[in-house]
């Protein structure tokens, strides 16, 4: 049997839907760092790189980095017209949940012990079209070329992973009209694909959640 | 037999190693109208949402566009630090080959003719990572996750594609040491792919070449 390790993971959006589910699989065996932008022992808004670094600096080292956080909007396309990045509706997917992630992850690079991990939050709407949803699209399929490729460049063995679910039952209250015929699954099997992440040795994987 | 017509066709691109393949392929049987940065009878900066929808004014009505225009940057992972959208090492991939090419076919949707086509650039580094290929994945399978979704919104029967080709033999002169152990194909495959796009029916599709 191999040996289990006691982990000291900092879970960034510990307070959102999924972060309590995936703070619930994984504070059992190991010692948990809260972050929100809102709220949690340490203090990251992933939008902004500064705050990355200062909450990753109080954090202290790391064996894991968990991220459940992420915002993106849901333009229908008709309304959309052209703009440039800074202005254009899809600039928040892609400065907040797309480069959010992506500099959380080449933050982390430094508060990793060695073979530590990065596990971050895409879904399945890279691959599945709903109205509204060519943002959504866009980041998570970024996210997704991202890590597979950004895995095998990183240092000391670091991993990064990704987990991308379908619509979850907890959510079906708010977002079930915006996924019709989506079969939603349990969160905490969202939270499982973040422990096989942390807890087990590949990289550059997309883990799919219930599609 | 299918009726062959004469189509009005926008390219843009059309001085690259594929822009004139694809030239090649669909100027025999369509009139093609040839736009660059740089050169063509019509400019168009794809970064510059001002310069596309004049450039666009400039064709006119047209039947299908075809872009094999898109920048991104190839920096080695550890040399990238958390940085704004904006600033980014990542940000001329987004702003450019993504939101550029994303722009292009928003803007696209009031020079088409019903039934009218749109075809975009993607590539192999999506799914297949090189060293410093952290950008071209993440911008590359953005572009598969738009084209899936924006294809199902688009209004009077327009068609959305996307070409994703290998790298070419007329470019392992330049690219070759980047992509080593890659088969690399002709160009005029990747151009056939377009007329795939233009002359076909499908859309949403992603069409890869060489892989």
């Amino acid at each position: 049997m191999p040996q289990s390790t006691r982990l000291r993971i900092l879970l960034v959006g510990a307070s959102g839907v999924l972060g309590r589910a995936v703070d619930a699989a994984l504070s059992e065996r190991h010692d948990l760092i809260r972050a929100g932008s809102k709220s949690g022992e340490v203090r990251i808004d992933i939008a902004d790189p500064a705050s990355i670094l200062q909450g990753l600096n109080e954090a202290g080292p790391v064996d894991a980095v968990c991220c459940t956080a992420g915002k993106v909007n849901f333009p229908p396309l008709a309304s959309v017209e052209p703009q440039t990045l800074a202005s254009s509706v899809y600039g928040l997917g892609l400065a907040n949940k797309l480069m959010g992630q992506v500099n959380l992850a080449l933050a982390a690079r430094r508060s990793l012990r060695d073979g530590g991990s990065i596990t971050l939050i895409s879904g399945i709407l890279s691959e599945a079209p709903i109205p509204g949803g060519s943002s959504a699209a866009m980041v998570n399929a970024a996210l997704e070329g991202f890590v597979r490729t950004a895995a095998c460049e990183l240092p000391r063995g670091l991993r990064l992973n990704l987990v991308s679910p379908t619509v979850f039952t907890e959510s079906m209250a708010d977002y079930g009209p915006f996924f019709p015929g989506f079969e939603p699954v349990p969160v905490a099997k969202a939270a499982l694909a973040y422990c096989r992440s942390v807890e087990g040795i590949q990289t550059g994987q997309v883990y799919r959640v219930g599609f």
